[in-house]
């Protein structure tokens, strides 16, 4: 129980997404991007890491916080977790954008308060 | 509900923490790289912003996700999600080390199963 918000996170265990799309490197930086846009967020820095044989890791590190997406082509899931804070962002919007942009069958979110 | 569990994500609301520790750029990173040796993770990147007049945001990339911290030293408050994949990873001994490093009173941790 949070008493006093400070940021909103969201959850996205994304299951029956695109396997070709999760193990296209710079499809998940442009995704990202463009997730870091849809919540209004201000993007500080992109880091990022490629699996051998497959699988992308990366965080955007926000003014607002974090985005970031581990993916795990072979089951066609991607966790990814959509945390900011300020009452101008719109975390949801990139919630949804990468349900869509990931072609994600099956999204299961789940949206805690974060705070003291 | 997962079924498949393919990461452990440690969700912690660090309140009651030491302000000044929580301000310390250097601290913040040695702490963040202790973590993720007392996870038995494996580092790739770490990213890292200050902000003014206060607080801290980083970002350990992991060969097994992530853990990050976003602090606001104001409210004594830190908010570290750690997040490991794989049975070798301790991403609780992770959690009780930055409890302890940052001088945390009430830590209130949640942990959530990752997966398809």
């Amino acid at each position: 129980m949070v008493d006093e918000v400070l940021g909103v996170h969201h959850i996205a265990e994304l299951c029956g997404c695109n396997a070709d799309l999760l193990n296209d490197s710079e499809f998940i930086s442009t995704s990202l991007r463009q997730a870091v846009e849809h919540a209004n967020a201000t993007l500080l820095e992109e880091v990022k890491y490629e699996f051998t044989p497959q699988g992308i890791t990366a965080v955007c590190l926000l003014s607002e916080s974090h985005i970031s997406i581990h993916t795990w082509p072979e089951k066609g899931y991607a966790a990814v977790d959509i945390f900011t804070c300020g009452d101008h962002t719109m975390p949801e919007k990139a919630c949804d954008y990468m349900v869509s942009a990931l072609e994600c069958k099956n999204p299961n979110i789940t949206t805690l308060k974060r705070g003291i």
